[in-house]
Formats: C-alpha cells, sequence, structure tokens
C-alpha cells in the first residue's frame, strides 16, 4: 500500500513545476514502460497492480516493482481508465544540445505547440521517419506532460527532445531552414537535400515573426478541397515523409 | 432561459442513440457554426450566450437564435471549456451513396476506426485533399458524435459520410482497393492511377479479414526509426498526399 505522501508525490508528477522539482515523471501502460525499460531512460519504480505479470516487461534493466491497489493505481495514475501499471522515471539530464550533431540530417524545430496529443503524436511521427532530434521553443507543452507520454506510445525513448532560444539556435547552425507557412513553395516541387531543419508552428499562431525571420525557405502544403487547415502534426508528417522519400523509395 | 426538458434533450444529444431518435446533433463554436451555416445542413437553432455577436456568422440562411445563460450553455455543452455558441443541426438524410459517382476519383473507407479524435481528423484531411466522399463500415464511430464534430473543424459540412456493410459494397465496386497493410507495396513506388479506393483498418486491428479480402492491391508506409505504428489518422494522410501528387505539383 502506497502511504499518503507517496500518492501526493506520484500525483504531483502531474503537474511540470513538480516534474522539474523531483526530476521525475511518469510513463503509464505496459507497452510504454517496455519501451522505456529498453532505452537509456532509468525507470526508478514500477507501481503495478496485483493482476499485472511483470514477466511481460522482459526487463533488461533491474527495476524496483512495487504492487499496489486498484484504488491507488487510480489515485495516481493520469488516465480516465488506467491501465495495470505505471512506471516512475528520472528525467534525463542529456548534454546540451550539439550543434553539429544536427549536420547531415533532418530534425524538427516546434515553435510553441501547446497540445500535448499533437506533440505526442509529433514525436511518434519523428520516431517513424527516423528523425532523432526534435528542438522546441522554451514554451513549447512540456514533453514530460502525462497526455505527451501516452500519446508518444513509447517513441519518447528514441527520441531526443531539447527546449532552447529558437532565433538564437537558428542563427548559429549553417543549415536549411525550411518553415511550414502558407505562402511558400510547394512542398511536392522542393528539392529538400540532404540536411536542415524542418520548422512547425504553433496551432493557432503559426511561426513567431522572430523565429520566421530565420527561415531559409518557405513551404508550403498546397490544398485541393476546402479545409481552412492542416492539423500540425498531419503537416508535420507530410513534411517527415517528402524529406524521407529518397531514402524509402 | 430553457426549460428542463429542452435541457434534457439537447444534452441527450450527447449519445448516438439519442441523435438518431430526434435526428439532431449539436455543433459548437462560432467557426463550426459558420461552416455549417453555409453548407447543405440545416442548422434549427443556434443558442448563445449574451456576449455572443450573432453577426459574426454571417449567417445567409434564416436561424432561429435562443440567447442561453452561461450556466445553461455549460449544462449542454459535451466541452470542459464551452465555447460562446451551440447549434442544433438537423442530421441530413443524404440520398444513399450511388455508386457510379465513386468512378473517375478517390474516396476513403473506414473500417471500424473507433476514436472520436482520429475519424474527425481524417474528415479534415479529406476536406483539404479535396476528397468528398468517406465509406464507413456500420461499426465506424458516429460522425455526429460531438467529439467527432469538434475535431472535424467544420470540415464536415463538405465531407459526405456513409455508413455500410464493406466487404458487400468493395464487391460491387469497380474500383481498385488500395489498403493500408504492412506488408505491401512501397507507398512511394505505387502508382496510384486517377481513381480508386483508399481502405485504412481500425486503430488496434487494422483492416478485417473480410474486408481485407476485396482489396485489389496492399500499399504499405515504409518506416525508417523505431516507432512500432502510425497514428492512423497520420496514415490516412500520407495515403492523400501521395495520390494527390500529380495533381497538386
Amino acid at each position: 500500500m502506497l502511504s499518503k505522501s507517496q500518492i501526493n508525490l506520484l500525483k504531483s508528477l502531474q503537474h511540470k513545476k513538480f516534474r522539474r522539482e523531483a526530476g521525475l515523471f511518469l510513463v503509464e501502460g505496459q507497452k510504454s514502460i517496455v519501451e522505456f525499460a529498453n532505452s537509456p531512460y532509468q525507470i526508478e519504480t514500477i507501481y503495478h497492480i496485483p493482476a499485472f505479470d511483470s514477466k511481460v516487461l522482459k526487463l533488461s534493466q533491474k527495476i524496483n516493482l512495487c504492487e499496489i491497489s486498484v484504488t491507488d493505481l487510480e489515485r495516481i495514475s493520469s488516465l480516465k481508465t488506467p491501465q495495470d501499471a505505471i512506471a516512475q522515471v528520472r528525467i534525463p539530464s542529456w548534454p546540451a544540445l550539439d550543434r553539429k550533431a544536427l549536420n547531415g540530417r533532418f530534425s524538427l524545430v516546434l515553435d510553441g505547440i501547446q497540445d500535448p496529443g499533437n506533440m505526442g503524436t509529433i514525436i511518434r511521427i519523428a520516431d517513424w521517419f527516423g528523425i532523432n532530434n526534435i528542438i522546441c521553443s522554451e514554451d513549447t507543452v512540456d514533453v514530460y506532460n502525462p497526455k505527451v507520454i501516452q500519446a508518444t506510445m513509447g517513441s519518447l525513448a528514441r527520441v531526443k527532445i531539447y527546449y532552447t532560444d529558437l532565433p538564437v539556435l537558428l542563427g548559429l547552425v549553417n543549415l536549411p531552414v525550411f518553415g511550414a507557412l502558407l505562402s511558400g513553395d510547394n512542398i511536392y516541387n522542393t528539392d529538400f537535400g540532404d540536411e536542415g531543419l524542418i520548422l512547425m508552428g504553433n496551432e493557432g499562431n503559426g511561426i513567431r515573426p522572430e523565429t520566421e525571420k530565420m527561415v531559409t525557405r518557405a513551404v508550403t502544403i498546397p490544398r485541393i478541397g476546402g479545409a481552412e487547415s492542416l492539423n500540425v502534426a498531419i503537416a508535420t508528417a507530410l513534411f517527415c515523409s517528402e524529406i524521407s522519400r529518397k531514402a524509402l523509395k
């Protein structure tokens, strides 16, 4: 059984401030936990209900297992319908972004994405297309937000996320910056070359003017029908597909 | 002020059974209401709070406007943070699907999509790429579900949705059926031609075996990285992008 203070600590991890203070975040559900267990992330404890068989996790690292009641699981879960297990994972302190590591490949840059579902979906898309780095403006939604973790379906274990001052960073790198903008070159006629940054803007407001100044090529997804816009995760997927076509053919 | 029975009727429209019985569904928020007002859908009443200026709707059809309190709006809304207005719209009785209307173009076919957010996003994607018809298996989530309506961002006003027995329908049409499957031809090397059906399966289980039998060409989105799968709305967007490339270049 969990003590009241343990429950309070675990519940507090639903908020960014307390996650950063404790250096911890939560991962819910067997599938996602397996992905984190087989990654550089360090799982501290897996809280699970009696019905849960920890063998399914096929853990390679030694992890503290803690059996709890269904009631306690419901208390600490951020889900309406909690799964069987929740892992308490340490927030890693990655080395700072090495700008040279961005050369010779494509990376995503997110300017103020707010919706956790979009953020998680974008991480999953990046993982599908083999993009290892996502660089976010400092006001982009926190990647350790439980709804982001949920939507990534474990992909966060393979994609590195950095938060930084975007205009400063974009001024320092010597790479093409492809900005998803409304009046740019047709994405289907754009030669993306072999390296660069794909810059996506906020759901409602797009790319900020200060960041847009650093765009070296504006690119647009043309439209046939009547929809006013595409969801930002969908647009990101279409960009990732285009930059990967040559490699995937 | 709304009477108790009016509130109960409007609240009941959050459930499929009552929507079908009443022949009504709800559309929330100014932007979406404008899209429906300028479409073949028939809006019966717009319930709005005093702060709402109905002129922003730029209504061309004559619609009954009903001012209600914020409390009443909160009662009838399906959103955590309700917007300023909710429209009560009649479920249309479209003419039955005309199979000949599927010739010479692409349509989407959905086999058991369950998540309302995915369904709404797929409708928005179809609208962006000028796809006018979506044909769903009978167990696909109801298109008039408030969460679907919310996610379509008004696109439902331009895309027709049909529910039918998919294996029967696919046996009757004389069109290529491109199925999104795990082991098919590389999507980037597939010539989709000028017409056909794009068949997408359920989030967890994919395309049902009975439906898969009707696929004339299995198509796969190849992967570079480690993600186990792509979200079905993302996969749909990549298919729509590929079938539209020629037209959009």
